[in-house]
């Protein structure tokens, strides 16, 4: 009989993993925060706050202790807020099994440290990084809730396990592909949320299909020399992870990090922004350790540092679209 | 007193480009087939037929002639449909300038020759292959029109040309890139218009953001491997001329392309988005010769083929569609 999985979060993306899971043949329990999401799916397999409209299969369970979500499984998801990531764990690594995988779901830098989401678990959980593989791609959760056809990145230095993972999502609805390239996997996805707010102001200034293709591919320029410096693969950045997460981002008018830059871009400030969509995107807090990261490397983020001065220092996003355009004209 | 430019093609891109030119400072002179369009833009500024809206500035000037064009121009770029490109060329050649460098607009692969624009310029014109540039980019032409900022690309193998050009067209809202990439830089915009078929077609499907940024992205990655095959750099179609139209050219519900593919994905036959459109799309035509190329040099590209089969062979787009989801996984 094989081990179930465990998915840790129970919002949009967690629960959407949980069904993957589930429809490619595992039994599943999630790890909620609060008792009324998990009695929810316990009793309706519905998440309905998070995605509703979904049902989730009877291999789905869920449960606010970890000592009866965890021991036992071989594969756990992570998918918590990336802020408070490194607090979650903390309480949670003991119940590990010591030969499971982790695999996390989470699109962010953690401010103060500049650590990428797999950092902070190997320094959390005190797991060897090959026990860690990263989850990313064009993975909006509502469609893939709806089953929509979609393709995503497992990504891990220990391509068994990697492999491992892709069987363990793989459904005629979700095709994973594998790749050793964990750094290239997570930067997309932590700087794609920062590019999707220059998106967003970008559609709301009334910029046409030609500046916002432009935004996304000098953003996705940038974040490929950034990987560079850190050791990633630059070809990541064309792949799913890269260039495919960054589009679905920027494409859907659902999308959070787009919306919050939307309100940016028709001249809210951050905290009407907040108040307007009762939520701070994710990439309001990473573009501040994009741009560290960027310092201490040495390596330009022209967008990145637009977006941080919009976002932190009151700059309005007219100025600073017009402070991008008027860099000097070079070689691609 | 600095030469004239030429632009040959009186379409929306040609007359977009045209418009570049004098705004970054030249003379101008657009060559048009039909005498009309050249008493239009000659009397009035405008090309009402193609650009609706845009007045071109004084600079510019419009003839059939091409004795009264092309001689004494130093820049003469070329923007006719693609499949006519070699008849127009031939009758032009004998006017070119010694020194002009040509420029080519157009995103095509020559049926029944499998040859690239450039390629089909160097043979028709028997100039050498460093005195052809090719623009490509993120460039809807009525954006241009509306002075929207945007970049592009500009591939010559000659360093010194593409400075040539990059200079020529720059302006506040429009920002080149030099690039030696002259193969990446073509295959990218001809493969897009399939692409874009793709995109239109899942569009009309009523399929998700996730599953429009996969055939983006696995798109891209067809390219590029059919671009290494004939000696592009890979990391070209990361940029501006590859991703970067791509985007631009799948976004909007305008472009030619999405918008064929949008007919054919609500079960219209290729006859039947023809007399819809009033035309027949460029991807239609190419993802022949593009197909052809992709077998010549034995590289895979599905969604290629599988535009192929819909346009040319009466597959259903679901089922196309399914075909594509059904290949198995592997590493990316």
């Amino acid at each position: 009989m094989s081990r179930h999985a465990v998915v840790l979060g129970a919002g949009s993306w967690g629960t959407a993993f949980a069904k993957l899971l589930a429809d490619a043949g595992r039994d599943v329990r999630i790890l909620a925060r609060r008792e009324q999401v998990a009695a929810n799916i316990r009793s309706t397999g519905m998440n309905p706050e998070y995605l509703p409209g979904l049902r989730l299969s009877e291999r789905v369970s869920a449960t606010t202790d970890p000592a009866e979500a965890i021991p036992g499984a071989d594969l756990v998801a992570l998918a918590v807020p990336s802020q408070t990531m490194r607090g979650n764990l903390a309480k949670w690594a003991g119940f590990l099994d010591p030969d499971a995988t982790l695999v996390s779901l989470m699109k962010g830098i953690e401010l103060g440290t500049t650590r990428r989401m797999s950092e902070v678990i190997v320094e959390t959980a005190g797991v060897a990084a090959d026990r860690v593989a990263v989850v990313s791609g064009p993975n909006l959760a509502p469609e893939i809730a709806d089953e929509q056809p979609a393709a995503t990145v497992v990504a891990c230095s220990d391509i068994d396990r990697a492999t491992f993972v892709q069987r363990a999502i793989a459904t005629p609805y979700f095709r994973p592909y594998t790749n050793d390239d964990v750094i290239g996997a997570e930067l997309g996805g932590a700087v794609k949320n920062v590019i999707a707010l220059a998106y967003g102001m970008a559609t709301a200034m009334g910029l046409g299909h030609n500046t916002r293709a432009m935004l996304i591919t000098r953003g996705l320029a940038e974040t490929a020399r950034l990987g560079v410096a850190l050791g990633a693969d630059p070809l990541t950045f064309a792949g799913l992870a890269g260039m495919g997460d960054l589009v679905a981002s920027c494409s859907s008018p659902l999308a959070r990090n787009r919306t919050f830059g939307e309100h940016l871009g028709r001249g809210e400030t951050l905290e009407q922004a907040q108040a307007a969509t009762r939520q701070t995107a994710e990439g309001v807090k990473s573009c501040l350790s994009i741009r560290d990261l960027a310092r201490i490397h040495g390596v330009e983020m022209p967008i990145t540092e637009q977006v941080e001065l919009v976002c932190h220092e009151g700059v309005y996003p007219r100025v600073a679209m017009a402070a991008l355009m008027a860099r000097s004209p070079k070689p691609e």
